[in-house]
């Protein structure tokens, strides 16, 4: 945990440092939202920071707790907002993520109850993992009299918009069945708009499961090593002490960066503050110190006078 | 919390010690699912059992989590199920002692934002506390498009079985506000259905809350010592030492006994069973202590032979 090039925590770091953590890391771990964009628009500089990291022969995989939309369609994102050479496997989401755990870890017999938006059930459908089909229920269906699916061996729970009551109460009963599986994409707790509003994320939804049910949930996503295990499983001979995880969440991104033995940096672009981190990093609870940056940058934008550096050095 | 006839902690008691019990005691704290009924069915005996503890003289007064309907309701559900002699006073609902706590004890200014039943907004608008409309957003209405009022000065949680994700984002966004109360009407976590299903109940809801706003709730209910308070100020002179607490769940009933200074009894006609109060009272964990009953009876139909034995008594 302890940055290669100073002190751990929260170091604020410029061109010349972060030429050298370009020169010593091989790979580089970035959250989407809040690092490179935010909703539908990047942030500047981003996609060139991404595509010269690629030309230098560096791997790129991104790692995100948004388990709203397939892979195939983060490509397309990706490439709509100027990020033109990605490739679906450098995509690491809590859906497809989850949709691996099911199949090849748990290997789960019996159908998946999906709390979570259509890109969720695609990755589990793609990975082969048959989902209950979205409520077919009448309209004015209730607990009460409304069917439940015999062979369901796991509810997992993701971002959902289209919340219900009658969901929860189907994957609260679904999980009365001790073998049932209990599981969440992510554990988020809200998420930020533009408008200063914000969203409640799955770990909100799993809460509420979480006290219906009496039972803890197991999470895939960001903190949770699991991730990582996907990227070694695909990325051959990866070494924890060459990677880089670079988000904007403490409290997910920097811990699953710790949790997993990588160099972290914490970019101010998202959600969480420096003063935040700080706070942290001053906290007497040791637990506290793996939510600390190693690094902290405004923008990975500041990669940019890093590469001409070095450009200017190999002339 | 001592019991007066033995030592505390699930003493299963019959006649003779309930005997003792009815003379000892002025006042009988009812819950009332669970306890003298399940859902449209009375437990037998139940209501000849209120009924001659008021003819006898003792005060009887009701106390439920339940949220859902306005008092006025209640009455009409004890008469309807045979307790024909239960007054709108006797009853303390969480969702009336909501409205007095923001109306008398906060004096809110503003409106209230509720997630909840009908009856829970009958209810404050009875107490004449302001709530905003039942959501008449357009049914494809999202968060990042819909209003949301400007005075919302609390957030008021109760069981809700027409909850939407909706709801829950709009609560958040209210609640992002410092100055805005959360409060729930109670925190209990899931209800049981007569086919072995369950309902999420308001600690449910609550629980995705406070994930969302990063908050903590204020609750109003049991076992939170306020609707005892409640009733003190509302029938003079009420002596905890007098008062015996029936219900059936240890986690509110119990804990509210406790939490109030009242001796306690569970009835094993709802959702606590013995073996889990006995687990409590023989762990190390003396907080647990708190949820063990101090007497214990199959069904508070008990109490009719130890009327049978003071008549003979008295005759």
């Amino acid at each position: 945990m302890a940055g290669a090039f100073g002190l751990k925590g929260c170091q604020k770091i410029r061109g010349p440092q972060i030429r050298s953590l370009l020169e010593a890391k091989d790979f580089f771990l970035f959250d989407c939202d809040g690092v490179l964009w935010h909703g539908e628009q990047a942030i500047s500089g981003a996609a060139q920071v991404v595509s010269t990291l690629i030309r230098r022969g560096k791997n790129v995989v991104f790692v995100t707790n948004n388990s709203t939309r397939p892979r195939e369609n983060y490509v397309h994102k990706f490439c709509r907002l100027g990020f033109t050479d990605v490739m679906l496997e450098q995509i690491f989401s809590s859906s497809y993520c989850s949709a691996l755990y099911l199949r090849d870890v748990v290997k789960v017999r019996g159908q998946v109850f999906v709390i979570g938006c259509d890109g969720l059930r695609t990755e589990l459908q793609d990975a082969g993992v048959p989902c209950v089909e979205e409520a077919a229920d009448e309209p004015d269906a209730t607990i009460y009299d409304c069917a439940l699916a015999p062979d369901v061996k796991a509810v997992l729970v993701g971002y959902d918009d289209k919340m219900t009551f009658l969901k929860l109460a189907k994957a609260s009963c679904y999980l009365r069945d001790p073998q049932c599986l209990f599981l969440a994409t992510d554990n988020d707790p809200w998420h930020p708009l533009s408008s200063g509003r914000i969203l409640p994320g799955s770990g909100s939804l799993t809460a509420a499961l979480e006290v219906a049910s009496g039972r803890k949930v197991t999470v895939i996503g960001k903190p949770s090593r699991f991730m990582f295990e996907c990227i070694s499983s695909q990325f051959r001979g990866v070494d924890p002490a060459q990677c880089l995880m670079v988000g904007d969440r403490l409290e997910t991104d920097m811990l699953f960066g710790s949790n997993c033995g990588l160099d972290t940096m914490l970019t101010l672009t998202g959600v969480s503050q420096i003063e935040e981190a700080q706070e942290y990093r001053n906290s007497e609870l040791t637990t506290n110190h793996s939510f600390v940056p190693d690094y902290v940058v405004d923008t990975i934008a500041d990669f940019l006078p890093a590469f001409e550096e070095l450009d200017e050095q190999s002339n």
